[in-house]
């Protein structure tokens, strides 16, 4: 991604929080971590990042998705002595699909993206409304997908670590 | 504080929650947690909670203050092993002044409360508007107050022991 492109992926996820009711500071606003998973398709693939703190116990996040915008399946294995990443996604605004290990759904919501078809394996949904949530045990593979109305969850964890995720797609580089 | 004032709290949390744009299930409105400390006053003294989650790592909560209504002065100490909890605390509607140790400041906008002002000792403010957050290191005093508007806060932090909290107030109970 450009900056330009950057600039204006934060501008949109700004606006949609705004919308929300969820009060940034300055700061935040123009820091907002806009992530492409390095596949250079945002639109299909991607997420909008403010992460009000990330410490050596807990952290807590506001992650943005534009409509039908998909984060990738991906999972959070264990880091030395600790267990993987816990984490809790509380649904604000829009419609969440999320998909986890276990018993396949026989339909499903959000439309797998077309050029990673093959890195989606787990297809287990859960659908989330604004004040429904769902905890994502540790080293669990989970990938989750916006509505038409793009969506706005928080999340509350253990310490995040991104470095250390498991992206299914080899082509990911969620660090650098 | 018998039942139908409990609900009568309940309902008010709800509805400020409802109008600072946070969404809670049914089930959650019903349940909102009323704390009045065992002080009998709840309007001066006391706090409105709705725990997202809770688990052995971490913890979420929205706490609901009415105006000018106090959570008094506590902190968080060693359990075994674990340092005390850490918490964020993340304004989302409304002033809150927060109180920790350190420097006294010169001068502060809170009202200590009157029929329990011995039981407050630290006085170091910290302001806070939506969109602005602090973070209470574990074992430190610390109380806060809501403007004339009420206050939401978002408290994000590692595991809730409530019953582990040491009052300066001994006339507290939290966990009845």
């Amino acid at each position: 991604m450009n900056q330009q492109q950057i600039t204006a992926a934060r501008q949109r996820a700004a606006a949609q929080l705004s919308a929300a009711g969820i009060i940034l500071t300055p700061d935040e606003a123009v820091n907002i971590e806009v992530v492409d998973f390095g596949l250079q398709r945002l639109e299909s693939e991607g997420l909008e990042i403010v992460t009000y703190e990330n410490n050596d116990r807990y952290c807590a996040k506001e992650l943005v998705l534009f409509p039908r915008q998909t984060c990738p399946e991906h999972r959070h294995p264990p880091v030395g002595d600790e267990p993987g990443k816990r984490e809790t996604f509380r649904v604000r605004q829009g419609i969440v699909w999320l998909y986890v290990e276990g018993r396949e759904s026989a339909t499903i919501h959000a439309r797998v993206p077309e050029r990673s078809g093959l890195h989606y394996t787990v297809f287990h949904e859960i659908e989330l409304h604004p004040g429904q949530q769902y905890t994502i045990e540790p080293n669990t593979k989970h990938w989750f997908q916006a509505g038409d109305a793009g969506a706005i969850i928080s999340e509350f964890s253990s310490t995040s670590r991104d470095e250390a995720d498991v992206f299914t797609d080899p082509n990911i580089r969620r660090v650098g």
